[in-house]
């Protein structure tokens, strides 16, 4: 296809996309759950269609010489559509956000006006290799009211198109409006470049991927873009924290899952408690697998590596930590201002007093007190499911349920006010 | 100046905007409107400074041969200076967003969330002629604990600078940090291509202006940005409507100021009402000056000039109307979806029922029964000021106030959760 021919075919995606997200928007709650519902059923019947779809992506990239991690991304058994699957109904059970008065006032003159949540209307989520974003994120968005353009990697091509069928299939059945879910059926580059340049159908794109295709999307994109980038978390050894506290969130934030955005990266430690805390936390990381790399200060108190400047502001997404001693809490808040990612700190202290100033001074989305940043996660929180964690400050902070999926409407209601 | 020692200046002067609003974001909202009491004394004891400045953009833009319109826009006089230090003693007087708890819950593990209102941190203000925006935004974004970069337009250089540097200097004097505002000392068009690529430093920029220089800012902001568009606002007669309200309506929407976003452009009628109401209705536009462009259907009940396809997407800003004759109130919905800026529109009915379908079907910011469209708007919705009306659908949609120039952050607390 020629670039020109790609560009065309996304504009008939985007603008059905528009005419499907206005009925979307229509719907009640029951009529979602159903289709979602139907959704979750037609993908178990396929999944031999689906398996054997994934086994032509897996062959295609054994034969490239994929690694072995993004192969396992890109695997799917059984158990994994059972899962695609039943993530669909918890999504069904989750609260339909549309509709919801966020706010309700009148004025002086006699109108009365009403906030009311609606869907933002059509959403392009352009992703990598994972298969399950395909239904994921469509349904996510499906259950807030807003038609999906999903375009997927090339790796997990065939896959997308499975469960992307299944999906659209069983929905239309169940009374889906035309269109509310589409698959890019081609993977060239330019079909990214083109979704960036529908801003008159396309509302957002959020971007799920490594930082190439965050920063493709966010030098091309018209329309807004929700992204997420690095994860550089810190917890902070107040000099006031329970120090087997501290050990306990410091092993959990940097071990428990390494390879994730809410996990530590950088230690910092009050010099009050830093001899104290430093060589018991140290042996305790080191159990564990975890290479360390100290500030100077450290290095006179436990034997290790000296971080260099360039490990303050890495996302090691491994068991590498980088320490380092503090004079004082507002050092501790400069550093994460500094070198930070504005994603999630933790603060470990039991003066409640110091805590509210860390948690006020520190600018990113999630602020803990005595609890491991590990827990910055849509689930935890308690959104019942995320469709990711924007490090944006417009619009969705942190992370992002069904909630963050809608946008608002002013509806004033009169008897006959004008303003001459 | 060559393109690099603007991206560099402007590179000095966003860093320096960050580390303005981590103070800012600390200051009690005492601290914050006794910065912008002194600010507002500041400026009317600079009147004198504020007007002889203002001659200079005056006398330059006679000589470059500005559009009287331009001109009026740019001017200003002592009791205009006084409106605006006025104006800035009413941002005093409004609430403080910052700090609200917007929402607070537990989780089982014990965790305690509260989801808190935060100021974005830096905003860059791109507008064009008129120096009340200097002030205007600046204040506004202060209040809301922001820090500014402003880049006016080069016919009002001189006014803007005087404006800035009267703000700064009484806002100094009363403790506010220092670069908390800064205006862009210079207008080569390369200073808007470096804002836009601040995104480290810059956390938003709202373009003030015409298309050309919003486009200009779409197309370059690596960052999100707020923008107001066209408004190509409707009002929609109901077979159901008192046709006197519809009538006086339909006069304040598009007579009252044609020159603003919010008034009407399109008149859509119901089919079963158009031969009592548009003679009457028409008889009332014209008597205000209004030229009238009708579809057929329109010119078969009144004497008037053909609307074409275009008269259906063009923002008139003048006292011009287009007509049309619709079967159903669908067939208004559809033309107002299909056609319009998604900005504010009405229906004049008497039918609950029928008003509540409208309401809820028309994709727009705000929507109106049975009051006139001149009232989407920040003061009229009681906001008591507004930077803006957001044609986007994220963060901020309509009338944007206070509250839609903070974000937020999410605070947890707990005694020693972890994960594994």
């Amino acid at each position: 296809m020629t670039p020109e021919d790609i560009h065309s075919e996304i504009e008939s995606m985007a603008r059905r996309a528009r005419t499907a997200a206005l009925k979307l928007s229509q719907l009640e709650s029951a009529e979602k759950n159903a289709i979602l519902t139907a959704m979750a059923q037609g993908l178990r019947a396929a999944t031999a269609e689906v398996l054997e779809a994934n086994a032509m992506d897996l062959q295609a990239g054994e034969e490239k010489g994929l690694a072995t991690s993004m192969l396992d991304r890109l695997r799917l058994d059984e158990a994994r559509v059972e899962a695609i699957a039943a993530g669909i109904e918890q999504v069904v059970a989750l609260p339909d956000p549309v509709g919801a008065v966020m706010e309700t006032w009148s004025r002086p003159n006699g109108m009365n006006l009403e906030q009311v949540r609606v869907p933002i209307g059509t959403i392009g989520i352009i992703y990598e290799s994972r298969p399950n974003v395909t239904s994921d994120a469509a349904v996510l968005c499906l259950k807030a009211g807003n038609a999906t353009i999903l375009r997927g990697g090339s790796e997990a091509i065939h896959s997308n198109r499975a469960i992307a069928s299944a999906l659209t299939a069983a929905g239309e059945a169940a009374d889906m409006p035309p269109h509310a879910i589409q698959l890019v059926p081609f993977t060239d580059r330019e079909s990214v470049s083109a979704l960036c340049s529908m801003e008159k159908w396309l509302d957002v794109i959020i971007p799920r991927g490594g930082r190439g295709l965050i920063e493709t999307v966010v030098s091309q994109a018209r329309m807004p873009v929700i992204k997420h980038y690095d994860g550089i978390c810190h917890t902070y050894v107040d000099a006031a924290a329970d120090l087997g506290m501290a050990t306990r969130i410091a092993v959990d934030a940097k071990t428990q899952k390494p390879g994730v955005c809410n996990a530590m990266e950088t230690l910092l430690v009050h010099e009050a408690v830093a001899a104290e805390f430093l060589p018991a936390a140290a042996a305790r990381l080191r159990e564990k697998g975890v290479e360390l790399r100290g500030c100077e200060r450290t290095r006179g108190i436990i034997d290790c590596e000296a971080a260099s400047d360039e490990d303050w502001e890495t996302e090691y997404l491994d068991l590498i930590l980088s320490i380092r001693v503090v004079e004082s809490m507002d050092e501790a808040i400069d550093h994460i201002n500094r070198h930070g990612s504005h994603h999630s700190e933790c603060i470990v202290t039991a003066d409640e007093a110091v805590a509210g100033r860390f948690l006020s001074a520190v600018d990113s989305a999630c602020v803990f007190h005595n609890v491991s940043t590990r827990f910055a996660d849509g689930e935890e929180f308690g959104f019942g499911a995320e469709i990711g964690i924007s490090t944006e400050k417009l619009h969705a902070r942190g992370p992002m349920g069904l909630r963050e999926l809608t946008s608002y409407q002013y509806r004033v209601r009169g008897n006959g006010q004008t303003k001459g």
